[in-house]
């Protein structure tokens, strides 16, 4: 490899020519012509324009970046998240083309991109999955009989539907009898089809995630991530490591991503999803992301693995060259998001023209960014501005720290969800990690109704 | 501890006030009437004027700080390195106010400060030092005798001399006995006395040191930092580990900075200097620093542990807490020292007004600096500007991304030694890891030849 060409923009493109410069192989930088002063442009050794915003027009136009790679010589390409990251056509496209795609191939992202088909893997691997039925059962005993295998509570939901529409959770065999009726009856009504699905109910759910390195024969973990933290399923806070878990789940869930990406020839960076009941401590897999994620650094600070480098090696035919025991997680690291958005008025996005801007910095505060003073935040695109990424020797310093890092930011003419960010710091739910995917949400929703 | 002065400037006030920030304790910055602007001022919770430039008229006037002190209720003063860091009458003053210093006792201080002192503890501690006669000796024979001892090459000068002259080294007994006469009929010329003192020669001589942690009762080392590459005493790169230094010599050099620690009772951040012989692998103790160090960050970067909050925890009379297998080194950490000073004219002073500023980011680079854009930087103190500290997986990767890193790097407005280090890391014998304490000076004299 060569000379790279990397098919993304922001803080994740600024971020991956790095980890290629680090290596010695150059850069090529892809933008619109919204992006054409972004410090990703600057920074790689070339640059080609692929059109105007939206993505739909350039980021996300798959023959415009083939031909960007051709025109500069890249002989490979880094999809980074989002975008075409994870669309198995292009990473085949890109194959085609004789060149290399930084992910795994194409079919695993094919596999692994169908629920069906990843839930298919999961279970030849044995790693635990939602209980549920197959399909939707006919009538009430049939359900009984299905609940009393999935264990309750149990969430009952139209076969046919679609969205949240009709569902219902039950919490023992009596509830289920006393719902099912009616619920399969407004199934009928609604869909033409009374047959119902049913699936373990999870009340209090942790988002927990693993990342996982591959080459294809061999796998190994770099332990988990806490995720819960999300608004609208968009992570704000991560950490490595999950706070409060038990050492046993962790074994368990680390070696059941491991089996996975061992069962799929998994090769590149990878993170197996995994819900976590809060209450019986039961991990289920969700998805597997086949490719790198916002959140890795947080993995990268506690471990002192360059992931991006790791993926770019890969990809490049390397072996793994480490085995599981030489994996070791130091500390804790907690990523804060920080965007473009206001939080006192719905988290609206809030591009425009950025003036002074003071980046956290000092021992064991990375910054992510692609924030500069002075540049504008085009109104096209997601609104992360700047990922801070604390490591301390344990979740408590990591916190202190976190405080100290957060108060440094500074970027005047838009507002931000930094402040946000140190007010969850102060919250007693985060310094204890007593959370779950619901407690962010609910949160905001107490602290506007306070706010009046 | 509830609120530490930091008697200092520049880059070490700001890595001062950010590591008691991490830990909760509210600062108070002093200046002088050139820094009026600076970093570390605004950074602070409270700052305090002291004087005019230079020096001498507020950073080193402990009346002045220790009225800041009083005045803004400080319990606590951090002395950062140079100005009043090593003087025991400072640390003493301090105690004497009621007020906790940041350091060890003023009479370890001392200790350590008197060469003579500093060379009985190494004896009592078994922590060997340069060989040579305890004083001088008076002819040929009792010469031979000692050089005997000793060990060849042998450096013979006046033992009533200073300064480097008359100084000769010899090989071996016959050139001793060749040397001896006209170096003494010479020494008795110049300075009535004819005694002469004899020291082992080390000819190719490494400057490794070792950090250690003391609280009065326990210590610990935080492994060891290669500073040979120096001009003129100043260090420009350092390195934690040190690069191809014996397994034995590491452990030998460690457990020696240890001992030394302990049998002074030290308590604080402490660094063990040592020359190390390149040929024979001996080590040899020459001084112990008794403050925090500019190369500090390398230490932390391999193994995680904030030497600033240590110092401030162990002031706060906290326990060590660590055992010596508690603190374990991973990866490798090289530290660039960016100074205002200008390569092409012999190293001068480069003050003035600075325009854009572009620190280097991203994963594992970290930069302690004062740089903001469109600072002045004054012509009053030293000339550092920033440390640009990489880390890496292993020494050949950390010298990787240090290229990425100081290519980043950019100031407007005054000329830095940056591309200087740049040059260095493209140099075989730093990349071979193959140079000692001339190394630096002989480089840089052929390349003035080369350039000029």
């Amino acid at each position: 490899m060569k000379r790279l060409l990397v098919a993304n923009r922001g803080e994740i493109a600024v971020r991956i020519i790095r980890a290629a410069r680090d290596l010695g192989i150059s850069t090529v930088a892809v933008h619109s012509t919204a992006d054409a002063e972004a410090l990703h442009v600057r920074l790689a050794d070339a640059a080609v324009e692929i059109g105007p915003p939206p993505a739909g027009k350039s980021y996300l136009v798959a023959d415009a970046i083939l031909e960007a790679a051709r025109s500069t010589g890249a002989d490979a390409i880094h999809p980074g998240y989002g975008f075409l990251s994870e669309r198995a056509g292009f990473a085949g496209a890109v194959a085609d083309a004789g060149l290399t795609f930084v992910g795994p191939d194409a079919a695993v992202i094919e596999q692994m991109g169908d629920k069906v088909r990843a839930r298919q893997v999961a279970a030849a691997a044995g790693v635990p999955t939602v209980p549920g039925t197959p399909g939707g059962v006919e009538d009430v005993d049939a359900a009984v009989t299905a609940a009393a295998e999935i264990g309750y509570p149990v969430m009952l939901k139209a076969a046919a539907g679609g969205g949240g529409r009709g569902i219902r959770v039950v919490e023992d065999e009596a509830g289920l009898r006393a719902a099912f009726g009616a619920a399969s009856k407004e199934a009928a009504n609604a869909f033409g089809d009374g047959r119902m699905y049913l699936e373990r109910f999870v009340r209090r759910a942790r988002h927990v995630e693993v990342q996982v390195l591959g080459d294809g024969s061999d796998a190994v973990h770099l332990f988990e991530r806490e995720c819960s933290l999300q608004r609208r399923r968009q992570k704000m806070v991560e950490e490595a490591l999950a706070p409060g878990i038990d050492p046993g789940v962790r074994e368990a869930m680390t070696a059941a991503a491991v089996r996975l990406a061992r069962e799929v020839g998994y090769r590149s960076a990878g993170t197996a999803e995994f819900l976590v009941d809060d209450e019986t401590h039961e991990f289920f897999f969700i998805e597997m992301n086949t490719r790198i994620q916002v959140e890795h650094p947080t993995t990268e600070s506690i471990t002192g693995i360059d992931l991006v480098a790791e993926q770019l090696r890969i990809a490049a035919g390397e072996p793994l060259g480490r085995a599981q025991a030489d994996v070791t997680a130091r500390g804790w690291a907690i990523e804060f998001r920080v965007c473009a958005e206001d939080p006192s008025r719905g988290f609206l996005p809030s591009p425009g023209r950025v003036g002074r801007v003071v980046l956290p910095a000092g021992p064991w505060v990375r910054v992510d960014t692609w924030l500069e003073p002075d540049v504008t935040v085009p109104p096209f695109y997601d609104s992360l501005l700047a990922k801070v990424v604390v490591w301390g020797e344990d979740r408590e310093s990591a916190i202190r720290r976190s405080r100290r890092a957060l108060a440094e930011f500074a970027v005047e003419g838009v507002p931000t969800t930094a402040g946000l960010a140190t007010e969850i710091l102060e919250e007693p739910w985060f310094a204890e990690g007593a959370f779950h995917t619901g407690t962010l949400e609910q949160w905001l929703s107490d602290r506007e109704e306070e706010l009046g």
